[in-house]
């Protein structure tokens, strides 16, 4: 099984999860929940998205938000960005690195971004470009990888072919999403197998969702084939706003849980995070998807019957 | 990974998760529900319990219901006993097999059942007296084998000791139950691969809560140390009545898809199953847990966006 002893795990709930909430959350909670996510020893936080706000008005306070946070020394904050206006409204905000997400299928891209992918992959170039100057790294999510809502399989070759296009076109790490939650844990080990092989001194992360309940089952077999940096989000929160029935990212109380009972270390303190979804959880006034964050810890449990 | 063609899926749902129900579910319904998951492919099915009706009122009409359902040939319909009683009862409805669950740990049995653990293994021995006559194979149950929600951690080699003396008393199958949702991935292929070493000739099957979402991921994990039975529960329906923040077995919709995804055999027909668990779903008027549930297949996402 896994030998990893050490994984990143890269909060991405103030910008995957927050993203789809309907009611929006005030620009001081955004803040405040960021800080809490760092204090709690994130050190990796994907903490807005520079998208239009037409497209999600929810992350109309980006630069807001980024200049309410109190930057703690390590803490990287990360942004997603659609597009060079994103990526020149990131970098003006002062974030620590930048993320393009291009599905690997034509119709998911034009769909989500509107581009073809040729047109994503020479977005790319000119992000790396203008990010360049500031020592800003950015990097390519390839979504979608292990399935299309719009065009079912994925050929595992394209994913290959354009995780050495972006790679070839200066991405720092790469990203490898299973945003429509079709992954299972065979295809995870294959997929990442691959990848890694082809580019073994590459930093590749995994974005999942656990949208039919393999989530956590995904993540261990990437474990398996050396994966050690995951997208989480606190609470689960997440889904995706043009995909029906898609639920939540892992959630990040799980993989910290999970990560202490395999002897894993992530840095991460379980109750910092907790307290940031119980807080969030009171704010949208109903249960999150995380499990951990409803039954808890062993030790809790063992306590409670000990009363 | 795992190299399993084929696995079995023994249905719990109609006995684990209507057991937690408070809404007594009439006796018709789950005579229909019993039938429907027989029809669905099933060939294994834990229907009731015989349980005194003050302990477990939903499982008074055990006997009406096994007389209600229609029997299919090769299907073997499972009865859990807690006592001699029990079993007398079991037998005269004519069960195809019994279960008897013993918790590894003094303080749970005594809490679960009322009875040291010597004392259940003394039970053990008289109802695989009584049942030897009629035919019918008796298999031990260990339970919270990977952690005691009073006691805590549980030692592996005291599962060991107790699986060894159950098989020597006549235990027909070995089952290792989860009940408090404790267990994760490298510890269940560690227990599951030291009795795999110990008992190769012995049929084993793993009892999975996903009370912190690491159910399928145990269930992948038991794969890989050869486990090849797993009791899974129509909807993700279940719980424990003494263990608050309990959840649900692993979803049968989930094992299911899982499996096809995978490339393993089961047998079981999706829709089949799913049309149970709406049903139930209905009766209950509530979402049941289980994700392949609300999100559907690959097949069906990719239909959907066709439209």
């Amino acid at each position: 099984m896994t030998s990893l002893k050490k994984l990143r795990i890269v909060e991405v709930g103030p910008r995957d999860g927050f993203q789809m909430e309907g009611r929006f959350i005030p620009t001081e909670l955004k803040v405040e929940t960021i800080d809490r996510l760092a204090d709690a020893g994130l050190r990796d936080i994907e903490a807005v998205s520079f998208v239009h706000p037409r497209v999600i008005p929810q992350m109309a306070d980006a630069a807001e938000v980024m200049a309410g946070i109190t930057r703690r020394p390590g803490v990287r904050y990360l942004a997603l960005v659609p597009n060079l206006k994103g990526a020149e409204r990131a970098l003006d905000s002062g974030v620590d690195g930048l993320r393009l997400v291009v599905c690997v299928t034509e119709t998911y891209n034009r769909n989500n971004v509107g581009l073809s992918v040729d047109q994503s992959i020479e977005l790319f170039s000119s992000i790396v470009r203008l990010a360049e100057p500031a020592g800003v790294p950015v990097s390519a999510v390839l979504a979608v990888a292990f399935g299309c809502p719009f065009e079912g399989e994925v050929p595992e070759d394209r994913v290959l072919e354009l995780a050495e296009e972006f790679l070839n076109r200066g991405s720092a790490e790469l990203g490898i999403a299973d945003s429509a939650g079709l992954a299972h844990p065979l295809q995870v080990r294959r997929l990442l197998g691959r990848l890694g092989a082809a580019h073994p001194d590459v930093r590749k992360w995994l974005h999942l969702h656990d949208t039919r309940g393999f989530g956590i089952a995904n993540a261990v077999a990437a474990m398996e084939a050396g994966i050690d940096s995951f997208d989480t989000s606190l609470g689960g929160l997440g889904g995706c706003p043009i995909m029906k029935g898609a639920s939540g990212n892992i959630a990040t109380e799980e993989m910290v849980y999970l990560c202490r009972e395999m002897g894993i270390e992530t840095g991460v303190d379980l109750d910092g995070v907790r307290d940031a979804s119980r807080t969030m959880s009171a704010f949208l006034e109903r249960e999150l998807p995380s499990r951990v964050l409803a039954a808890g810890t062993r030790e809790e449990l063992v306590a409670r019957n000990s009363n």
